[in-house]
């Protein structure tokens, strides 16, 4: 008779659900038996466009030197950032994805008798990462989709040590602005760590959206997470960053696994940090991409949440889970959020044109059937 | 006046010192301001033989594909660890390098009030992951630098929860035999997590050393962790994995980050592991360097731990701090190992035969400067 290695593990990894990630194609191609080339993924709100030529090579650059570890300490990448974010190299911290950001926080700031505040309907991580460490994850019901920043507010208690804020926000695509980031960060208390998930931002236009980094200087309290997963085009190499106060980073980086972020992130990042062009490629296609998916939905009588992302959660008025089979069956992977509470809707990422069409029509064959 | 974000960090990461790794040859080469290529790096036990072809073609294979998450459950890479293991895909956990395992250890296992023992001149990674879940570490004294199993038996006690072994131990090389191994595992408790690192254990040879894998079916509390990063050459990709019973690996598969590999280092590891003949080449140039490093101390009247990894103690019979950097004025980067309490000594990866021919040079050079 063994030892029950379930029991033995700390009470809140006991309780974790772990994250469903986007259905892999070549998963769905070996379910289906049909060939991968066939299928479409709009599931994990990747850049349809691929690579940045410049990672390609940055990366082709440092092939040589794969028996040789990281640099641990990130310095060309900091440095880059850095300059890029106008602060200082020690204020950044990398990771393994924004995911490993998040979880660094978690580790650092949170445990058994604290809680975390994030909002109803936000990314799955928060509530995680925060079980992962025992801690209570305080989910505030939303506003129509959105964070309810006034009720955040008032879950805050002497035991909370974060808040955890995403703009826009995802699987939602809500969003607020410049008054509304303000008026919170004032009435957060300087001990509570607010991390503003801008994985996002990049697609945001104007001053609709705040920039979090203009309020470091006035929030020390505050840490701004963002990712090179979305519009940067690099979720295969994971590669995330926090930009905080000095000190933050430093317990952070306290934290964080010498070696988070592998050789070829770093250099695919530094590129890709320094293609203009094709940040500006992919900004243009995601807003054509949504003016397309739109006006497919439009025209099919749906409605959705206005988004402000790479993606759209769109509302069918009825449990998604027998529709999100018939897609599948289509060769259309899209997201279940069901998990988040939102069972009504599926969250579409937005594709190619070739893409976004290949739904759309899979959609109306699925929905006249 | 801003909060204080150190006091509010967790107790154990407050009193965390982050892991220090080997000097990187772009830092060496700034602060000299010299020619990279003219460094030799023998600091962090790297594979000297350049990457595996076919790791390298693997990788150029996935490019097209960066804009694409990683496979989070990576189950191309675990069907052929458990072919190549003998177990289930289920029994295997892929980690972020094998730090990334030895941290979900920590991370389901260990919390305030328990413990994790260790033996003396074990691998830093160990005590850190401890720390940084606020558990107390229990270093054991060594015996000729290796490690003490009776001791450590003696160290575990009802809040010990987990036991880090080493075969062979880094930095020492210092290793035990199945029968040492053998007999330790039949008086571990069992509620007791054996975590038996392996991570030079491709460098052994016959049975002088026990295979790990061997004992999981009589032991359900031990997990064998394994690495790409040495004699597989694929540092650069973080690649590291646990085998386990099914119920531990449930745990740590619920705590990893669901993306923790990323896509190039999933494809380059399944490609390096069918690449049988690097495997060897690696073998062979490592016992041919180690002849020729032993030859070489030898005639220098210096002595050194026998070791069974791709590296080397050696041990000046004073302190190394000036030696050290009398080495990285001729460009030659070794280990320094004073932090694990081994001051009089340097540790020497293997290298190439001109590598170890340079750095074998410049000591000659400077101990008779």
């Amino acid at each position: 008779m063994s030892c029950d290695f379930l029991a033995l593990a700390q009470p809140g990894v006991q309780k974790l659900s772990p994250y469903v990630p986007g259905k892999p194609v070549d998963e769905l191609a070996r379910e289906l038996n049909i060939d991968p080339a066939g299928i479409v993924k709009l599931a994990s709100n990747e850049n349809p466009l691929g690579p940045s030529p410049k990672a390609l090579e940055a990366i082709r650059g440092e092939l040589a030197e794969l028996t040789r570890y990281p640099d641990g300490n990130g310095f060309e990448l900091k440095r880059r950032l850095a300059e890029r974010c106008g602060v200082q190299a020690a204020q950044v911290t990398l990771g393994n994805g924004s995911n490993d950001v998040l979880d660094l926080v978690a580790r650092a700031y949170l445990a058994p008798g604290l809680n975390a505040v994030f909002s109803q309907f936000a990314f799955a991580v928060y509530p995680i990462a925060t079980q992962a460490v025992g801690a209570e994850g305080r989910a505030v019901p939303a506003r129509d989709f959105g964070h309810d920043l006034e009720a955040m507010l008032a879950a805050i208690d002497a035991q909370t040590r974060v808040v955890f804020v995403a703009n826009p926000n995802n699987p939602t695509g809500t969003w607020f602005g410049p008054q509304a980031l303000s008026d919170f960060l004032a009435q957060v208390p300087e001990s509570v760590l607010v991390v503003l998930d801008e994985a996002y931002i990049e697609y945001a236009r104007g001053d609709e959206l705040p920039n979090g980094l203009d309020y470091l200087a006035q929030y020390p309290n505050l840490l701004v997470s963002r990712t090179f997963s979305k519009a940067y085009g690099l979720a295969a190499l994971r590669v995330g960053y926090a930009v905080s106060s000095v000190q933050v980073a430093e317990v952070l980086n306290r934290v964080r696994q010498p070696f988070n972020v592998n050789s070829l992130a770093l250099a695919a990042a530094c590129a890709a940090l320094d293609d203009d062009d094709y940040l500006q490629r992919s900004r243009q296609a995601n807003d054509a991409g949504m003016v397309q998916l739109e006006e497919g939905l439009r025209a099919l009588g749906l409605s959705w949440i206005p988004s402000r992302g790479n993606f759209i959660a769109v509302d069918f008025g009825r449990d998604t889970a027998a529709l999100n089979q018939a897609l599948l069956r289509e060769g259309v992977i899209v997201r279940p959020v069901a998990g988040y509470g939102m069972p009504h809707h599926l969250r579409v990422s937005i594709g190619t044109e070739q893409e976004n069409s290949r739904f759309l029509a899979a959609l109306t064959k699925v929905l006249d059937a």
